[in-house]
């Protein structure tokens, strides 16, 4: 009913909402940022499909979001870049989020389908 | 780049992660489940490109994964089925997470373009 | 080695920081906020020694924090605020989260032990 | 009307609901399982008065967790240990979290009020 490159899309956007809801509101100070990063790209990499994730905390909008009687923020989406590559039966998504116009937006970059594919 | 197709598969697989992991881990039982369905209902359509979102949890199920100690269990995919429909820009995406071999699974339906595409 | 009044303290503290970590986060509007509402306290007060939960997400709030690109926001600490009363073998403690100084703050309101304990 | 003890038991309870919440549901595997454990600790001591974490998950259980279809399972308490160290004000609060009778259990280990207090 879906083609391949449907699906591959289906996965990306599934791959995004995991990674947005699951560690969307951790507590983050440009101390912990550096983990973070690192346990998000590797947590979400587990997930089926998931060629390779990579997150980009941005010290200096951390810093501006920490409120004056704290030394941390919660993590939001307009803290981070995020770009992602699905590779699903040979389909390649790549896919990023990153601020436009002031708000995070998820878009997809490129759908490219594979040898495989094109001979088949 | 991607077609109006593909952005509707994109979308649909964002609010599947975000449901799941957002929700995941919420203490539930039969008396909660109820408020707890139509919460993740009503959370989720928000979304953009959302037109609708069911959630059946399982009190059979939930029951089955009460431990001996407490009265509640810990929502995961297993207690549940989703089904939900996404509409970006007339292309019509419906999705269902449901157990398949003892495994949820998050699976896209159909995937229908709608008139004014065809006609356009 | 912890008294009775400090384990009911405790627990108080686990419900308020899972209420607070498992909903945050969440897409929230004026339309969703009361199924919300509702089945965050339900699902909190499935945990042991929870005895009572009220959460309300002011909708004045949810319309502030909107922003112009969708008709929802994410759900913060700022947006509500909550009263949970623990009962741990006859201690009963009411805590609350409010805004003050214009930040979220969770508070323990106060610590009683029962007549049980005061007899004992 | 609460005491310093009190409050500094509140303020190990909020850690750890926070902790559980926020990454249970993660994707997590034997490979993942370093990062995640860095990043839940940095995460937490983030917080007002956590003075350490540390967080053990133990990759003999995520093995054991990981179904047949993929290669990693979800965080849940069972697959991992975790101790937490509140200082509130000069009273210690010493925390765990510990698999009793196969059910993860979150507990105070000890309250040590400080010299401070006890000269006051």
């Amino acid at each position: 009913m879906a083609t391949d490159a449907q699906r591959a899309c289906f996965e990306a956007g599934i791959k995004f909402g995991s990674l947005y809801h699951q560690f969307a509101g951790t507590p983050v100070s440009p101390e912990s940022a550096r983990s973070l990063e690192v346990a998000m790209a590797e947590a979400i990499e587990n997930q089926p499909f998931c060629a390779s994730v990579s997150v980009e905390i941005h010290d200096d909008r951390v810093e501006d979001a920490i409120d004056h009687a704290n030394d941390y923020t919660e993590l939001t989406g307009s803290l981070m870049d995020v770009e992602m590559r699905i590779d699903y039966d040979g389909v390649v998504v790549d896919t990023r989020m990153e601020m436009v116009d002031g708000y995070p937006l998820m878009e997809l970059v490129s759908v490219a389908e594979g040898d495989a594919d094109r001979d088949g």
